[in-house]
């Protein structure tokens, strides 16, 4: 049987993973002469190396050979204390995961048959579009407003007898339309969740990166329907690979299950040194301090720059924290805009690749977090510049 | 909604994934009054912390904040590159895994559907088992002899009709047997394949832990049949969680995409602390003499205990490498032998537990990788003592 004929012996699965836009922008952000505005990485000046150097020093002396051998399933007891402590649970409620994007795949893999619904945003993170189309759910995108998510719509959903199963939400600084859910709504969605049997995946990276006021409450807490991703990529540092899982005790055992086919476990070297950082006192709460301000600086020079560079030909939300911008350029098609800002050097991502049955053919998502100030407006320039020449 | 119901809101997927037999052994291991032989650790003493401490001051310095950075998913280039060296083959077919376990579930992701036949040996390695089923395959089991699984019953299970999509082979020292696939039958397996559109997948982790003689070449090298697991789990440190696939080329974009969704990637850091160890001049090689000598030792004090304690109430299968040595005791049930030996304070795998469709109820595996001679000749009068106990 010759191997050309191979590739077609994929699975449902692996045909149903499409090709994928954030890896080639990982690529492209890696060209040193590209302003980049498409990445969601962290800024590379806040990543605490000393600190982390310092970790494994301690690590390696106190836990020695301990540190470097095979742990547990569900998380190293440290980790998970500290992580429980975080989030005000009991630590059984806690497994560790190889950062939030594992956590998302595992509670898929847990809950979702093919076919299934899934309740989105509309737009929502590409990462989770994904992910639940490799598990061949049926997405349904809902309709997001400054307070993010349309509570209502998804009641209309349930009571319409298409019994979403599961309904996903980054409540706060939401990727890509950096909207926060009210508490209102999050009041209002734990309480759709519970009457119509809906586990709502509460995914919160940006939480701790809020500009002015802290947050609403997370969504029902303490409800058994919610089930929270939380990772220390955007706190501490992604390369490092650990989230967590604050699941409902009647899904965790199967978490773990599945977690132990996936991968046996999440690295017990990376968890030891994420809690000595994490757990130092007093030095998270510093270090949020100085990313807030790092990220509110970046987010008010590109905000001012879009302002100056394209006053009223452009509609960007207000930022209230988090990694990134949502504007819209009415006339302009921003698919066709990326070739020419590349040629200029600029990138951002199309607001149409994070649409699930409506994409927004004129938004776009701008990332301000690893850039500074100048290379910001820079950046705006050059996009401003791209969007005279296409209308020329 | 009451959430006592929604247990049975688990996915077909969590239902299928077995409540986990190699994670209440991890517990069991770390009981420090027993004499685990039932766990798969490698030895303490032989995990390089000086050796790991002073790579992570290495890359710090030179990498800095790019090793605490997202990276790309098919894993660093650095790693890769070492890896393909390594495999002798090209970059591209490296995708770097979260250990071989990843590798595994990667691999049955791209390509299984529920229901497809999946040829193991009989017995198999419980991980590979779990994950199987977690998948939905329907397992074969194929029996095994001193020289691996019976390559001729799989071709004759192909031609047939049973049509299996995939072969899981351990060759080289098999986990749980020990036994290693002789040159033939590599051929031949190769061979099988390539006819009947089989893939195989081939997991060596023990292949580097040979005592006397160097294993038979790899399966099918070059074919594009062949999709190989690798991990540095047994060879450096298993906390890191650094592993590899060398897969073909029609397999290894679908592999990626997969990867992506699951994970996003596997820790930047640990794959570049991994690649600054086993890159450096001469090391991996001379770690490999230790390790070797290491476990050759303690297999022999092993098999010397078990002639000692039993004669020839055992069955001892030869040690050629690897962690495990198989034995049977005919005429004893070890799965109730296993309650008599932890209460006199030793532990051992029951060989049914490693059974696909005829698990051998007097059979059991004997791990000696972490224990001192003087620890396994304890073990094994305990081990006698129990079995005294049964029979009287």
């Amino acid at each position: 049987m010759a191997i050309s004929e191979t590739t077609s012996r994929l699975s449902s699965t692996a045909r149903a993973t499409s090709s994928s836009a954030i890896r080639d922008l990982l690529s492209q952000a890696r060209r040193p002469d590209v302003v980049s505005m498409a990445g969601g990485l962290p800024a590379p000046d806040a990543l605490p190396v000393e600190r982390v150097a310092a970790a494994v020093d301690r690590v390696l002396t106190t836990a020695g050979r301990a540190a470097l051998q095979y742990g547990l399933t569900e998380g190293e007891p440290r980790f998970r204390e500290w992580a429980a402590r975080r989030e005000g649970v009991s630590v059984e409620r806690i497994v560790t995961t190889s950062g939030a994007q594992q956590g998302l795949d595992l509670v898929c893999r847990a809950l979702l048959e093919p076919g299934d619904a899934v309740v989105v945003s509309e737009p929502d993170y590409l990462g989770a579009l994904q992910c639940f189309r490799s598990h061949r759910a049926r997405l349904v995108g809902v309709a997001t407003d400054g307070e993010g998510i349309d509570v209502a719509a998804i009641e209309q959903l349930a009571a319409s007898g298409q019994q979403p199963k599961v309904c996903y939400v980054v409540p706060t600084f939401h990727n890509p339309t950096g909207s926060v859910l009210s508490t209102e709504r999050r009041v209002a969605l734990a309480d759709v969740a519970a009457r119509h049997g809906i586990v709502v995946i509460e995914d919160e990276p940006y939480r701790d990166l809020w500009f002015r006021h802290q947050p609403p409450p997370v969504i029902g807490p303490g409800s058994d329907h919610v089930v929270r991703l939380r990772s220390t990529s955007k706190i501490l540092a992604p390369g490092l690979r650990v989230g967590w899982i604050d699941a409902p005790g009647w899904l965790t055992p199967a978490l773990a299950r599945l977690k132990q086919c996936t991968d046996l476990q999440t690295s017990t070297f990376t968890q030891l040194v994420a809690v000595d950082v994490l757990d130092e006192p007093g030095w998270l709460d510093e270090h949020l301090v100085t990313l807030r301000s790092h990220y509110r600086t970046r987010s008010d020079a590109l905000l001012a720059a879009l302002r100056a560079e394209f006053g009223d030909r452009i509609e960007a939300r207000a930022v209230l924290g988090g990694m990134f911008a949502w504007a819209r350029l009415p006339g302009v098609d921003t698919s066709t805009l990326l070739a020419e800002a590349l040629d200029r050097g600029v990138t951002f991502v199309p607001g149409a690749v994070f649409g699930v049955e409506r994409p927004d053919a004129e938004a776009l998502r701008l990332s301000f977090s690893t850039l500074a100030p100048d290379e910001l407006r820079t950046g705006v320039r050059r996009l401003a510049a791209a969007v005279s020449a296409l209308s020329t």
